[in-house]
């Protein structure tokens, strides 16, 4: 077990997050970025827009845990009452910080427009609480705090305004007021195309005993990651780094990353390290994988050129498969692929050429070829290679292994090609 | 306020949601499939992964709402303890199910592999629990109950698992135990390009009272959602349905959706009436906006080409843009993304182009073209459009927004066109 990190709790707040409308990302994120400064959250709460049901969960956070920060019901309209239940909780009444409301006024006056009335709700405060000004939007970030009860800090749900005070000031008060030993270490280790069971497996010794590190499985649509972590002294660091190059090493070529990097980023790394070029060809993805090649800042020095081709009659047109390979094979075959990724390599003017061809679903299936089918393929200067899947899930399941997969092919052919 | 409609608590499971290296979807896919069945989630609950934590917070939730669904914890790894922690709180030892380790032997044996040893977790329940065969992966369901605490459903955290196990034999276990009335009520009017507090004060004198429907404001990255929600009961339903039809008139062309649809699936459905195609040239959204069109199943009824085009070398080569323009205007211009959008139309062979070309960050801003500074273009038969945004946020953001702004221009274009 680890040496425990002081730690707080989240509570999310809105009623969208109860009726499932909106994935709450916020929570992970700042769990994440505190973790990176050794503060561990204990537990996450999610509640409505009630005053009772907030101030309550409120209550119970701080009673366990003395430090509490919360997200969402900071806007202006008639469902935020997180400013209210809080005052309520800690006995202030709210008033109105006229310089924030002046603040407003004055950016709404440059845009040449006039304030929305409506905004004013968003001067109230908890009478002795601090309201952060908030550069990204109306709602300020709000910090109360007593003796008897502790410190609850108060974020707007919006996740760039969160993120803006988490980074500003929010980090470091928490840090101030926790003062944690050292970050909890953690080392990433990244797979993909392989299955929990046989990672598990293949490490079973070794997962054995990991004291003092604790180590864990994550599987998710696109790999398994292990995660190992532990307090950072000296000799559990030792000991985390001794762990993750065994796990490394019986996992093999199935391991991409050390750390929070994605696949994408990985391949676009070898791809500026060996100075090649990849053009896409992509039909059931339909832009997928040009998209996660290019959530990399600076991914122009890689990918300049990708093909949507979604009909037979673009495979045919942009990329040049022949109406032979079509009539005799189908779209989604492995000659197909191959043409695919070897026509926009040549007219994408690319070291390399990657395509991706299946049956996303949920239609489209047959017997030999079930949805799920994808054939993807690698053209380089020394010829092609084309591999066939069948990823299991939905349609949007089978569209992101098949991109995982088509990066995952890249990448193992540009370690091939050059170790 | 609505009349309350039964509820559970739903309990999330796994060191890797505290730590925020996975964003629990999970429970918004629970909480939205358990509203259509008019079943409420009255609170949320993330504890990592240890027994004492897990068997406390299920006990806490239990007392408060006698039903609780959990997700996560099942796999068949050391960290995986929520079945231990179940079995302490309902003082049942744990047993082997034979029949479920048969099922999976047999699974392997056809695969032609031998099952993992490490699987014979998965046959693992506490005594007198219900395990419910699992189609898509090797950990069972698991039903528990009695008088005194009430009952406990256990599922996978895998998505596509857990969702199976739902739509198979938990959302009729929970509608039999909690017979629910009758469904929320719920009216979405989705909103894009227009702010939260310019939507609220449009409306504001239809949102001052709508009592006794709830309606909550939603902002997102690429839009504003309003909800409105009401028990089913027949005069509440023609009050929801008044207010969402004044609140879509006072809006007028912002709104694109009346439900849960994407904004992708509403333009998708126009192309189709209008028997209209689109080619799509990406430059900074690198395939984005072609993902998000085919998203829809049967969208290669109108996107059957798309042409990412990252460098100006793509943008002339492939879409034709002349050499001039990117001389004299630079590729993030109007003259450009006309010219793509043009260019995408003649050689996609469609009835429509669109283009986007920005300048997603995090580097590449100038004082003249900030970050986020995004053109984007719309060629038609009878002519091109093309309009200019600065968008707001990191680069994930403004990719988002550009492809949503895309999205937005083609169904005003197409409802112009046509209305």
């Amino acid at each position: 077990m680890l040496v425990s990190p002081p730690a707080i709790e989240l509570l999310a707040i809105g009623n969208e997050l109860l009726l499932g409308e909106t994935v709450d990302t916020n929570s992970a994120w700042i769990a994440q970025r505190l973790a990176r400064e050794g503060i561990a959250v204990a537990r996450k709460t999610t509640v409505g827009d009630d005053v009772a049901l907030i101030r309550d969960a409120l209550s119970a956070a701080l009673r366990r845990a003395r430090t509490v920060v919360c997200t969402g019901g900071l806007g202006p309209t008639v469902d935020d009452l997180t400013r209210h239940a809080v005052a309520e909780l800690y006995g202030r009444r709210i008033v109105v910080d006229e310089s924030w409301i002046e603040v407003l006024r004055e950016r709404y006056r440059r845009r040449g427009i006039e304030m929305p009335a409506i905004n004013r709700v968003q001067g109230e405060v908890p009478e002795g609480a601090r309201a952060l000004p908030n550069p990204r939007g109306t709602a300020p970030a709000i910090v109360i705090e007593d003796d008897d009860l502790g410190m609850t800090v108060l974020l707007p749900g919006v996740p760039s305004e969160m993120r803006g005070f988490m980074e500003g000031e929010i980090v470091p008060l928490l840090c101030e007021r926790l003062r944690p030993a050292a970050p909890i270490a953690i080392r990433l280790i990244r797979t993909t195309g392989i299955s929990e069971a046989a990672v598990a497996e293949r490490v079973a010794d070794i997962a054995a005993d990991t004291a003092p590190v604790d180590l864990a499985f994550l599987p998710d649509t696109c790999g398994v990651d292990i995660r190992l972590s532990a307090a950072s002294d000296a000799a559990a660091l030792r000991r985390l780094d001794a762990l993750a190059a065994a796990l490394r090493e019986r996992i093999g070529a199935a391991v991409y990353a050390d750390g929070p990097l994605d696949l994408a980023a990985v391949v676009g790394k070898l791809l500026r390290a060996r100075r090649c070029t990849v053009a896409l060809a992509e039909s059931c993805t339909g832009g997928l994988l040009g998209k996660r090649l290019t959530d990399t800042p600076g991914a122009s020095d890689y990918v300049q050129t990708g093909f949507i081709t979604y009909s037979n009659q673009a495979k045919h047109a942009l990329l040049g498969v022949s109406a032979a390979t079509l009539a005799a094979h189908g779209a989604v075959s492995g000659e197909c692929a191959r043409e695919m990724a070897a026509g926009a390599r040549l007219r994408g003017g690319a070291d390399l050429g990657v395509a991706i061809t299946g049956i996303a679903g949920p239609g489209g299936g047959t017997e030999e070829k079930p949805v799920g089918t994808t054939w993807i393929a690698v053209a380089a200067g020394g010829g092609t290679t084309a591999r066939r899947f069948v990823f299991p899930g939905d349609r949007g399941e089978v569209r992101e292994r098949a991109a995982q997969a088509a990066l995952d092919m890249l990448r193992r052919h540009l370690l091939d090609a050059h170790d």
